[in-house]
């Protein structure tokens, strides 16, 4: 099953959310047989992402975006576990400050756009402009509105300077997401996750769904698709963003750059070194 | 004479820059007679800078260009001097450097946007991007050209942000050019200033002329228009930009926010700390 054709949002086509199945699974059973798929998928990430580095000719930006306890935390995890810190990072976006307030809504997210090598996960992003300010009415609707022709045009900004976006929108039922709360009061781990607007947003179900609804038609783009990843089950989402970003890097035909030195002549040095040892007088020709 | 009207360059009009008179200096004859004006409008700015500053609904961004030698430090100086730095600042932009070469071309650029309360001054810009790379060729056509809609994407995020721009293109004839190079050359607290580019650069006027008159047309919007500033004499450019920022400003009806406490309870515990003074114990009311 070809995954990025599957959970892609087709450009300008409207989504009906409620009828995606959260709890769908490919053609895995359960984590246990997707074990394997899942490892490989994360060494070929680890060994593509050194390329990228190394090769500088192409960027990655991966935004997440979904409804509280979707698993935006877990996810970062499990796909930038396997990865070099040098050349990756992970920026998450909370409720914006006084400071950011004052300025425009993509001021505090431009400088974290990713470089010519670098490889960065949103984990929230600019998108929840268009999300909780519309729903708990902040700001004029002729504003948030707005803000989807700025995005898409600040992403293509980003695509002309080599980036590639892909966002995956984590989809999970309010059930699911009752029932993560529960996990959370049990496990002492987790408690300090657990916040008062939990229950109070579940109120705004609905409203989210809308924003969230709008936010795939107006803003899966060619150049910056957004798939919507059923994330009942923790191990679909994972193998599903996982097998998503390793088809995008793979289709970069990502290589490592040719050594700018000679190695011939380099291997030379390093037999002479082996010979003369550090400190001790080399070869009349060295000197 | 109302500069504003007069030097605004029409959105969506072609402006042939060699039919503008560069040494054009409206209603005054000279630096002498102009002196009293220039004086008012410095000190017009610092109260409205003031304002601005306190009230935090709105933020300027002034856009300096022009070629070498066209007066854009000089520009910086003269408006910025009267200004309180506390809200205010100016940010130079020179060639790009390898890390910002790996991102968009706005990525420099974004973080530097003013917030609410804040004036700042851009001493060469993202529309640098428009011009040197396309007068040298170092980028394809495709790429610099796609730049002109991303620029006005861009300003028009800021604008609904609550920024409003002004672009002054500073506009000096070659021969002016020459002459300023030369009193540089005579002039040792200006020596530095000399940079090998300024006489090879000076062999590519005529495409930064018509890289100038593309920006000018395609970048002069309604929420960010652009200025011709006829700059052969100092004192007359400085007196169009003063006036032109002042009359900005004043549009704003910029006004002092209330205060948040009450003055004349605030006023009985100045009297009561003036009798008491400090240490001293104070009426038992008080305690």
């Amino acid at each position: 099953m070809n995954l990025r054709k599957k959970l892609i949002a087709k450009p300008g086509k409207r989504i009906k959310l409620s009828k995606i199945d959260a709890a769908f699974h490919g053609n895995y059973a359960d984590d246990e047989q997707a074990k394997d798929a899942l490892a490989r998928n994360v060494a070929r990430l680890a060994e593509l992402q050194q390329k990228l580095y190394a090769e500088k000719k192409h960027a990655l930006l991966i935004v997440l975006q979904g409804i509280d306890a979707a698993g935006k935390d877990g996810t970062c995890w499990h796909v930038m576990a396997a990865m070099n810190p040098l050349g990756t990072y992970v920026k998450s976006f909370k409720q914006p400050t006084e400071e950011e307030q004052r300025h425009d809504f993509l001021w505090r997210v431009h400088p974290f756009a990713p470089g010519l090598g670098q490889m960065a996960v949103f984990n929230r992003s600019h998108y929840e402009e268009v999300l909780v300010p519309r729903v708990h009415d902040l700001v004029p609707k002729s504003v948030w509105s707005s803000r989807y022709d700025l995005i898409n045009s600040f992403e293509e900004g980003l695509t002309q300077a080599g980036v590639t976006l892909l966002k995956f929108f984590l989809y999970i039922t309010p059930e699911e997401q009752l029932e993560r709360f529960r996990q959370r009061l049990d496990d002492p781990a987790r408690q300090w996750k657990i916040s008062e607007a939990d229950y109070t947003e579940r109120a705004h179900w609905d409203a989210y769904i809308d924003a969230y609804e709008d936010m795939l038609e107006k803003c899966s783009t060619p150049h910056a698709p957004w798939y919507v990843i059923p994330s009942n089950h923790k191990w679909f989402r994972n193998l599903a963003v996982s097998t998503i970003i390793e088809a995008t890097l793979d289709d970069m035909k990502l290589t490592l750059p040719e050594p700018t030195v000679n190695l011939d002549e380099i291997r030379r040095k390093y037999h002479q070194a082996k010979k003369t040892g550090v400190g001790k007088a080399g070869s009349p020709a060295d000197r």
